[in-house]
């Protein structure tokens, strides 16, 4: 059962989804052919368009021309499917989204090429809208690469002694969130917004993967990769081995109401009943995968409002 | 033993790898640490600099600012030697410039998101010189990946008779070449070379790999790619199984000829003695690692100057 505020923003999130599915295969059916065409539709023809979204409700909210943004959520998107492909080799993860992953359904060499081609392509798009939009996207997919490399780094259980956990989600997932952000309100024109969409869109990046780390060390994922493996190592460190749920979620309050009090503060908090509740709507999807954290949320939520 | 016209050159030739390789070195020892530095190091601390050189050759003759040149060759090698990483992926090759290759020495996962933080470092190198050498970057980018993603589809020969073998070196070999050639003349800010900066550049580039491609036809080279697979089709449809190397070399002469008459028609040609002969000691370069092809070709150009 959905919590009744969230009625009107799930369906907004539909409409949003829509149309961002809608963009993406018009650009790539004008864009590519034969079997090229095929495998991008394989890396991008899924998905659940969150970073696309958030671009284009900031950029909505800041009444931003909605067709630009539209254009830009493409580039989003096709960069972040394009990270998911090469992620999933560096994960050896044979399946996403109930799909063979690319590489296991095209091979290594294919799966290896297919994301230089889209972000290429992501950022030409973002080229083609202004410089400050390529900008924004070539600081976003540097990054992510950069967290990406942390995320290796974190596989080794010797390296975890000197990381930083928050420092790694913020990187490697924060920066996709915050790039999107930061484009929404970009599009808009209205640059005194800019700073509070980029740390809006970075506090959700980063509590919607601490969320994603959180359900994967109490469900015991083995395929969390480098952040769970950091995740698990910095719980540990703070509650011990205990996987008392009341305890964990004490854990996970602490460390998830950090996130948003910033996202409280942003100027965008109030500019939209959306951008109030896309946040802690995106973490309730996350949770449940797990009964039990997803009604203790619940709760606290209902209280919340 | 060297042809006496190339004794100038070679000097320069050294003079400008020198300055790109500490140029390279100084910017990475300052942007990077820790095993990250390692990495970039074991991926762009050794190469001929080709690139590059071409880069700082053109816009040397065209009286460019040589430090943004500099800056800009950075950008270029940079680049260049991502792609040899994932290249190296792609062919499953285990060996570089007599040492294991990235992914070997370090692991399939770094190996895939390194050229992620190098490209995204060239990409910004360039972006701050001017939105005109990113944009170049970009599209250079852009066509290099088209190409090698031809050249794995080249690797099935059920491809090979609707391919077009100088369309793929043109994408996968000629666009790099293009793109710093390009760049040089950008640097001057003379707009009147840049399409002959562009011809001069993306004819080096297809001279090259159809060189490299024919020697390791020759030698029998197992570890060729796509494009040699896709060149022993074509000159198999030409010339026949045959390995009489005077039909070889005709065959050779015929295709080469028609990329160096564009070289010589570009104003590049009559504006540096080093641009002149660059071309062709690239290509005898190469045909070193074929005894007799190399003598005849020596011959050929001896006759040709």
């Amino acid at each position: 059962m959905e919590l009744p505020q969230f009625e009107y923003l799930i369906k907004k999130l539909d409409e949003k989804k829509g149309e961002i599915d809608k963009a993406i295969m018009d650009y790539i059916r004008k864009r590519y052919e034969g079997e090229l065409y095929e495998l991008v539709e394989y890396a991008v023809g899924d998905g659940k368009r969150l970073r696309g979204v958030v671009l284009l409700l900031i950029s909505e909210a800041l009444e931003g021309d909605q067709k630009k943004a539209l254009r830009l959520a493409i580039s989003a998107e096709l960069g972040h499917s394009a990270s998911l492909v090469h992620d999933d080799i560096i994960d050896r993860s044979v399946e996403r989204r109930r799909k063979p992953t690319l590489w296991k359904r095209y091979g290594l060499e294919k799966a290896v090429i297919l994301p230089h081609i889209l972000i290429s392509e992501s950022l030409d798009i973002a080229r083609r809208e202004g410089e400050e939009f390529f900008k924004v996207g070539l600081e976003t997919w540097s990054k992510a690469s950069m967290g990406e490399y942390l995320d290796i780094i974190a596989e080794d259980r010797n390296n975890w002694p000197g990381m930083d956990y928050r420092r790694l989600i913020a990187l490697k997932s924060g920066s996709l969130f915050e790039g999107a952000a930061e484009i929404g309100a970009l599009v808009s024109g209205k640059k005194e917004y800019i700073q509070d969409a980029k740390k809006y869109g970075m506090a959700l990046g980063i509590a919607y993967q601490f969320s994603d780390d959180l359900v994967g060390y109490i469900n015991s994922n083995e395929e969390g990769g480098g952040s769970q493996n950091l995740f698990s190592y910095y719980i540990k460190n703070e509650i011990g081995d205990s996987k008392d749920i009341s305890l964990i979620m004490g854990f996970f309050m602490f460390n998830i109401m950090k996130e948003f009090e910033i996202i409280r503060k942003s100027k965008l908090f109030e500019k939209s009943e959306y951008l109030k509740l896309f946040p802690i709507f995106s973490i309730l999807e996350i949770m449940k995968e797990n009964a039990s954290m997803y009604d203790i949320l619940k709760n606290v939520i209902e209280n919340y409002f």
